[in-house]
């Protein structure tokens, strides 16, 4: 069997961690499997290199700290509009991801396994795009091949790439994930496992929902939304290369040998399964814009201007319109509600004065959303989701429905208890 | 003018030193000049990582620490004689120049300035040899121009290259001179600049000897034979291509614009001058063998023991034979003693038992050399500096004479009083 193992941050977070990765993937080539590895950079250290290029450009602007961290607790990167700088970024960044995989390969070579890190240029892995989120686009494994005929354990350095011109480029946070899954998918692997601090994927996020259990497996498709909803166990990217080239990834634990989650494509029989798990996102902020002038072209000046400035737009709802007005609400991430209230500002929406549009802006907002592909098969899903959070005295703040997934906006104070009213409302702390 | 300037590890030891760096080499663009720039790693990045390998290690073998310094207080790798563990050892360390080169570059580009940092595959620099100690044996430097015509400054990770396969190498402490001579020669630079935290090459070593004057010019064979004396400027392979490939060095100040020493081939009316410098190492040790048998091949047998090791032995001695028995007395890196040692009592010299063969080691001498093209067509230095040392009661243990070169081994306590001695009794303090 030929398997890619990929460890995050946390799982290389400490040298001691480090010599357990090596035990572990020892271990498993011993068993008999080729073992291709990929690593993140060891906790931490992303964000101390970030951190680096941040204080630099204070020192630039006199301006003492520039760093800020974004929802995630991440540090964010200093916004810079130059393909020169990005590049700059991403020769720095990719360093944390070189030193893990050199020290993992001595870990394992001091077990008395054989071990090679392939970095940069070794991998073969090459991208397109901008130099800091940069997209694979051909992965050439002979190197990776090579190695393994030698009886190597290969040990990648995750979430970078080279453009055709040589340069460094890397693949966004989280991009170990899509490194993994594309390693995986170009050496024709039998399974693409990501090891990591939980146990699997479950129906719902277990620090909230006390009846949330691991599934055993979950589609493709299913795994997406989740993935984009809040359950941050795998980069939503690489959950798409995992699809289209038809990865079996294995999301298990880093700290045992139990078998987490498989993701796989979608069988027939899952359809019997009505939802697959209930996720729960509070990154978003809702925006309305109270008596639009209902003429055409109107919204789409709205929704220009905040692409324009990269601002991703999630749910939208115009309401039907009246007497020539309309209202139109939306969600932005929350993080990026300021930006898009300025972009809102420098509008001049045609009719706007004398209509009165005022924008109202609430970032207390949760949403939640119910995903399963058995919703294809099944109607009534939105109906019973609404049923149980009026049992919940929970006033909907917003609704939208895609093939495979409800998603409902409600008062932020009331997010946890709606995530585990739907959670049980829908069966899934049954076992 | 095309110019290659090198900061060392404290040059860019913090992120106002690289802002700091960043001005200067902008400054020296803007001047007319095309600059790429050789960075090492921050000052303290080299020791982590390799404590990180260290520790690692150490954690293998449960053994507490197992790291060390050597005599400079640089952090001792993990002794592994294995090409696999060599290898990632240099991919890990590479990384120190890879983040310093980055940073400087967008120091640059805060500044206003274009520039481009090139890293690993990116530089053209290819080497032969092992991994950590690799030697230089091509440069395509055809990168370096397109960016340079496309008015960058081009800013060079020092230390690192890659072999024929395309694994990273290391070029070994202080290799990022040895970097940047060779790129000075490969893109035909018209200087090599190394700034660095002394204002120049001196006739002494100016802590020691408060008459010590800075030298505006040396020559490359004097230079050598002083980088290999304790004169700790520049490392020893950087003079070596520097000679070889005719590349004019300029050591300066990086803490402001004064004039520093020009190393130069040699020209005729350099051997006006006597001596150019002298200089004190006390990282040597003496062993002395007596009444070695003598017969052909013992000497050969002992050395050959202490080669196989590893151990570079400096002055040899061997005293005229008298009734088949011989002293021979030998000088090799303090550090090594112990090893040189050990090779030493694990050989059974023949005859040497009955010859009553001893073994005395003194660690506590100093070497003083005496160092100066002018030797060559002026006798009487040797004379001169024994009277010298005679005039302050000084005892001389050893004697090495070369062409350019004088040393002489005394009691270490005396070193520091012999060194001041011969500096001015060679009238190298006068103007």
């Amino acid at each position: 069997m030929l398997v890619v193992q990929k460890f995050g941050g946390t799982s290389v977070g400490s040298l001691e961690r480090v010599r357990s990765v090596a035990e572990r993937v020892l271990e498993r080539q011993r068993s008999g499997d080729r073992v291709v590895v990929v690593v993140s950079a060891m906790a931490g250290e992303t964000n101390r290199l970030i951190a680096l290029a941040n204080q630099l450009h204070a020192i630039g602007q006199q301006a003492g700290q520039a760093t800020g961290t974004d929802s995630k607790g991440w540090v964010a990167p200093v916004k810079r509009d130059d393909p020169g700088f990005e590049r700059e970024l991403s020769q720095l960044v990719s360093t944390g991801e070189k030193v893990s995989a050199a020290l993992l390969a001595m870990a394992i070579q001091d077990l008395g396994g054989q071990a090679v890190s392939l970095i940069g240029h070794q991998l073969g892995l090459t991208t397109s795009g901008s130099f800091t989120n940069a997209r694979i686009v051909s992965i050439d494994a002979a190197n990776i091949h090579r190695l393994l005929d030698a009886g190597s354990i290969v040990v990648c350095a995750g979430f970078q790439g080279l453009d055709e011109a040589g340069n460094v480029t890397t693949l966004g946070r989280g991009g170990s994930d899509t490194s993994a899954v594309a390693l995986a998918a170009a050496i024709e692997a039998d399974v693409c496992e990501i090891l990591t601090d939980v146990d699997g994927v479950f129906t719902s996020d277990p620090r909230i929902v006390p009846t949330a259990r691991k599934l055993d497996r979950i589609s493709h498709e299913e795994m997406l939304e989740l993935a984009s909803l809040g359950t941050k166990v795998l980069q939503i990217r690489s959950v798409e290369f995992a699809k289209k080239f038809n990865v079996p990834v294995h999301v298990r634990s880093s700290l045992h040998l139990g078998e987490g989650t498989l993701i796989v494509p979608e069988t027939p029989d899952m359809e019997a399964v009505l939802v697959a798990g209930v996720a729960l996102d509070r990154d978003e902020a809702k925006i309305t814009l109270t008596n639009c002038p209902d003429v055409p072209g109107t919204i789409a000046q709205l929704f220009t201007a905040l692409g324009e400035r990269g601002i991703v737009v999630d749910m939208i709802i115009q309401n039907a319109s009246r007497a020539g007005h309309t209202d139109v609400t939306f969600t932005v991430p929350r993080a990026e509600l300021e930006r898009a209230q300025e972009a809102i500002e420098a509008l001049t929406l045609e009719g706007g004065e004398e209509a009165g549009t005022e924008v109202l802006v609430d970032p207390n907002i949760a949403k939640i959303s119910i995903v399963g592909v058995g919703m294809r098969t099944h109607a009534g899903v939105a109906a019973r989701a609404f049923s149980v959070l009026a049992e919940e005295k929970i006033n909907i703040q917003m609704v939208s429905t895609s093939e495979i997934k409800v998603s409902v906006v409600v008062d932020e104070k009331y997010g946890e208890l709606a995530l585990r009213a739907l959670h049980d409302g829908f069966g899934l702390g049954d076992d």
